[in-house]
């Protein structure tokens, strides 16, 4: 048996470890207390190497291994023995490779957070210091485990399943998964619930409404003129992706106002839900230019003419919706405007959206 | 080479499907145009069962096979040689396999969904099956491709992503993986993008407000009493979510009554985004029953003694607030109500939140 120490050494990541589902916002922390981000430097842990060897009957077998001071918390020294299923075919030889437990570093909530820069690149490596790495979590009395592994390492996808990790989310250029030790059901929290679109109502001075008709409307919508809506993209405001949606369909620069009313739906996009911002917004330019690839046309709408179409009067969401507009056109309406605050606690610059709470605050009658 | 047809076959699926990047809702469609559910049965593809072989050399090797009518775009006859890649060790032996087309089917914006339930249960199969769809839905012109793999099947997620595919989206239970076939960058749509969480404002006819104290807060927050806060389930209402919560936390029941305010963050949980509504909830019960697992203590609390808390008071945002909370119960603000709403279109029910815009829908100045 090899047996070498490796020092302690600092890693940088912006991973999020998150354990519990409650959600710890307002009045106590607008940050959740499940989804802390580590933007520092962490310690990871020291470990071991420990030679391992590939069995012939499709199974890793790791030496018996002494292994003392792991991570912060000084483990007594003990004997383990790990035996790690393969995944794969055959194999007609022995190897043997050095071992360490996986880098990663605890978060706040008594769980694990696997460094995803620094897996190993052989699989049946992974595939033993993954085994051996839980089995040490398991005795630290660690909770959850959050492994993320790029899209160029998705061969460790099958291996770190067959060791009881399930998937949590995932983006293009990777996929995170997760374990949760203790008995009883997952605590960790779920992944995002929700997909988010705007629509921007824009009227002029001579009370036409921007509308647009769009390439690729379902047969029921056929020649509905309607206003421009869109999907915001990560990390973007509501109100800039309403003014974004706008100018990228119709060429119009637009200001936001408000927003006027909002819509939640489910099982609308992979199980998922959605929410509809619907946004007034103020016209800036007037010189309509059609997005060809999703727009097949855009113009000037008088509003009488965009209420009366039978569509939008037949349907009782629509009617309910133009109700809105007209009513916000007519001042007996008032919708939320959005103020930039900052909590002292997280330091985050966040967008509070609120309805008039006193004059001085007012931008919704004068408008 | 074995050559045998089979038969086309129905299959029934709730599998969402989507193409191109915008958001069909409102005045057009509440519904996705990008996003429509396939809840109905489907002809899936026929085609043909063609054997494989198995190279040593690491590479499966299709026997070159007459294709013909495969599908329903009756695909004249020709000769194709498809090698696909093998993903694992060393292999010693040839064998061989039927092999059809992956059973999929079209979605209306060009692309194909493949069966999750009807995927070859072994991976040389599947990596030459997936292989030869590959090359068929190329040559057929569809673009995006939808690729929904088990989590029991974790080990064809290796071979799908060498022919190029890439993670969409994960739940526990499986991760989808998407190829987009034409020139230029994917027209697919993201994933979800927001976790959406909910705060419950409970005042009585003491003026006390119901607060509660988190057993596990962040040290800048230690002894604050705020309001009960959580995550909204899969598919809950924002109106049913903040009922809950505060049930679950306190025991007090209450009823829904506005959103008075929400706030949209960035950057919070796995780089995704956070949208937090804040409730006006009336109180039905008055018994403080503490939920032990999340929360130290619950109380009635003066709303002035609330209000003066310093931590509130220091913070600009929880001071905004509370000022909101405050010109709400004095009549001077009015936030969201919920309404269901249903529109012919897609014929889904949904909430629309929004404001006064009428004396007969007023549920605001009375209570």
């Amino acid at each position: 048996m090899e047996l070498k120490s490796f020092s302690s050494c600092s890693v940088s990541t912006s991973e999020v470890a998150h354990v519990g589902r409650s959600y710890s916002t307002l009045i106590s922390s607008f940050r959740h207390k499940v989804g802390v981000r580590f933007s520092t430097h962490f310690q990871c842990r020291r470990g071991l190497f420990l030679t391992t060897y590939c069995a012939s009957d499709n199974t890793y077998l790791t030496d018996k291994a002494v292994i003392s001071s792991v991570g912060q918390d000084n483990f007594a020294a003990e004997t383990s023995s790990h035996r790690i299923n393969g995944t794969n075919g055959s194999i007609s030889r022995f190897y043997s490779t050095n071992l360490k437990l996986l880098d990663a570093f605890d978060d706040e909530y008594g769980g694990v957070v696997v460094h995803p820069d620094r897996l190993p690149s052989n699989p049946y490596t992974f595939a033993s210091v993954l085994r051996l790495s839980l089995s040490q979590w398991k005795k630290m009395g660690k909770k959850g485990i959050w492994l993320k592994l790029p899209l160029d390492q998705s061969d460790l996808v099958p291996i770190a399943v067959k060791e009881g990790f399930q998937y949590h989310h995932a983006e293009p250029g990777y996929v995170m998964l997760t374990y949760w030790i203790p008995e009883g059901p997952s605590m960790l929290p779920a992944n995002a619930s929700h997909q988010v679109g705007v629509g921007g109502f824009v009227i002029n001075d001579n009370n036409e409404v921007l509308v647009v008709q769009e390439r690729h409307c379902s047969p029921t919508t056929l020649g509905l003129w309607k206003i421009p809506t869109g999907f915001i993209l990560e990390a973007e405001e509501i109100y800039t992706g309403a003014v974004r949606e706008v100018k990228e369909e119709t060429g119009i620069d637009t200001e936001f106002v408000e927003v006027i009313a909002f819509r939640h739906a489910h099982n609308v996009a992979f199980e998922k839900s959605d929410l509809f911002f619907i946004c007034m917004l103020r016209p800036l330019s007037s010189k309509i230019i059609v997005d060809d690839l999703e727009i097949a046309a855009a113009k000037w709408m008088p509003l009488v003419d965009f209420v009366e179409q039978p569509l939008i009067q037949e349907d009782s969401m629509f009617k309910k919706i133009v109700d809105i507009f007209i009513a916000r056109l007519g001042k007996r309406y008032c919708g939320l405007s959005t103020h930039q605050v900052v909590s002292k606690f997280d330091g985050m610059v966040s967008s509070l959206y609120y309805n008039v709470i006193d004059n001085a605050d007012n931008n919704c009658v004068g408008k």
